[in-house]
């Protein structure tokens, strides 16, 4: 039997590009006997520092790159045939992500996307990109990671329309608002003692005013629904400003206050909003703490459909990458076939 | 462009066969226009009485069945080149279901189960036979339905090993416990009280003893995780038998009994059991109520994944069938591709 060799390049080397370099090489065997494809990882890079070897790198030498190998045309030199970028996210300029995912894209490479700026700034265009040269796009990663989102509605639904999709989808405003409802202490407290634990970024405000579930709701409407929704179209509300008074009242009504994203079908198209919403103590997203996800999918001909994720990161979205990496060799080898 | 035509036969018409034809017949332009496939429901049976159209039948022409038109060789005649079986299940004999899945993978026919009886009868058997002629077999509408179950396994969670399973798949156990835990009746007058309200068969034990349960988990086990568990391997334990006391314990705890069907892998096998397990409120198995079902699937890289679903029957139930139909299209559509 012949056994293909599937050159891979992880762009972005943090947290999640490491977990994911480490898991695809835990998983050698199992592409070579599921798949018949002998992986390498041929490239890996930060922002600065970089390897490649086209022989395939190991897990011994992940710990020492090399200053100035990182970029675009560095990726492009490995001679690698699929890309996985774990970048830093910036929305509002698409991040470094967003040269890597291009070049890739427009050179036909298939293409695994795990960080949201670039979807988010550029996503219509980098959908146009692939579709043009044939590349594949995945992006699970970008999409709340483990939890399935357009899993759901590309595989569990397929054939059902999606008439409304909500979801808590970050889980700094859960563990802030789970906080100021179960101890009673103000917005003000609950950060500060979620920096001091690691749950809140010093600067929190893409988390608590909203934007990261902007921008995983966005991905999901536009990969996942075929939507074509800029931040412009979205209305967004954060948990900043919620007031003692406010949580006093929920708790008074027996009700769980989530920041949730939504979607919601009219006339054929999508509108989006994030905002929160409170819910009664026998609803499923009442009970998504910390660090969950969880996402509400009402289709015409299978009623609701919920699915919670609770996996540890930066594992849980490493697997969610190559999740979409198996789809991609499962793909790629039903078009090997008919080569 | 050319249009191929797919004849589809649906053995089994009761009210799961008829929505199933009603939806598959509405969604005629869908399959043209994704898919590039004109799909004929060329022939419809129950036990009795049929119809078939090679040019295919027509929703107004499912209200008149002719009887004596039915079986496998009824459905062989109709030259179907896929099958939904939707017929009566019976575990302990594989039903009539049996003859038609066999005599349909035998001829290397797709098949679509919806039935669990043969599943759950000869399952390792009908497992091989589709190997060997090439057939597809789905049965997403045996297992749970519209609650994905191997759906996940398969797609969502793709890469990462089960190490264990937990679901809520029977809807009457669901609706006895929660009558007996939330009024304070027992098993009896709560049984009497399901089967006025056509919650419950008149013969209940298939659901009160946690048979249709272990089925589902059975079918998952086996067709989901690549298990080889008979109904012998399963401990089964029903509700049956929980007294007012035990009732009472599970309130003065906070705990919400259900019956559940458990899959925990150990030393690379998967044992199974069927019992009653109580949940403190802030479970989300907690909070499953009536008619809707759940699914807790742990693996090693993406932690817990709970699925719920709530879809209303028999509509479901198709929606899952025809989600399997959509499957089968995507995957020979790659398969024509290299003919």
């Amino acid at each position: 039997m012949q056994m293909r060799t599937v050159r891979v390049a992880i762009a972005g080397f943090g947290g999640v590009g490491r977990a994911t370099a480490c898991l695809l090489l835990s998983r050698r065997a199992r592409y070579r006997q599921v798949y018949g494809v002998d992986i390498r990882l041929v490239a890996a890079c930060g922002s600065r520092a970089g390897l490649s070897d086209d022989r395939g790198l190991g897990e011994d030498q992940l710990g020492a790159l090399e200053d100035g190998l990182s970029g675009p045309a560095f990726i492009e030199a490995s001679g690698a045939d699929l890309l996985i970028e774990a970048g830093p996210s910036d929305f509002r300029t698409g991040g470094p992500g967003l040269g890597y995912i291009r070049s890739a894209l427009s050179a036909g490479r298939d293409t695994i996307v795990v960080s949201k700026g670039a979807l988010v700034h550029s996503g219509i265009e980098l959908r146009q990109l692939a579709r043009r040269s044939g590349a594949l796009l995945k992006l699970s990663g970008a999409a709340a990671a483990a939890l399935p989102t357009i899993d759901l509605v590309d595989h569990s639904l397929k054939g059902c329309t999606v008439l409304k999709v909500e979801g808590i989808l970050n889980a700094t405003t859960n563990y802030l608002l789970d906080a100021m409802m179960t101890r009673g202490i103000g917005f003000d407290a609950a950060l500060r003692e979620a920096q001091l634990g690691g749950f809140a970024e010093t600067d929190p405000r893409n988390d608590t005013e909203g934007w990261d579930t902007a921008c995983k709701l966005l991905i999901l409407a536009n990969f996942g629904l075929d939507a074509d929704l800029t931040m412009n179209d979205l209305t967004v509300e954060g948990i900043q400003s919620v007031s003692g008074e406010r949580i006093e009242a929920w708790r008074r009504e027996g009700l769980v206050p989530k920041l949730v994203g939504s979607l919601t079908r009219a006339d054929g198209t999508f509108s989006a909003a994030v905002g929160i919403k409170a819910y009664p103590l026998s609803d499923p997203f009442a009970n998504i703490r910390g660090k969950d996800k969880a996402i509400r999918i009402v289709t015409d001909a299978m009623g609701e459909t919920i699915a919670i994720g609770s996996g540890k990161e930066p594992l849980a979205t490493a697997a969610a990458a190559l999740k979409d990496l198996e789809h991609v060799l499962t793909a790629r080898a039903a078009a090997h076939l008919s080569e």
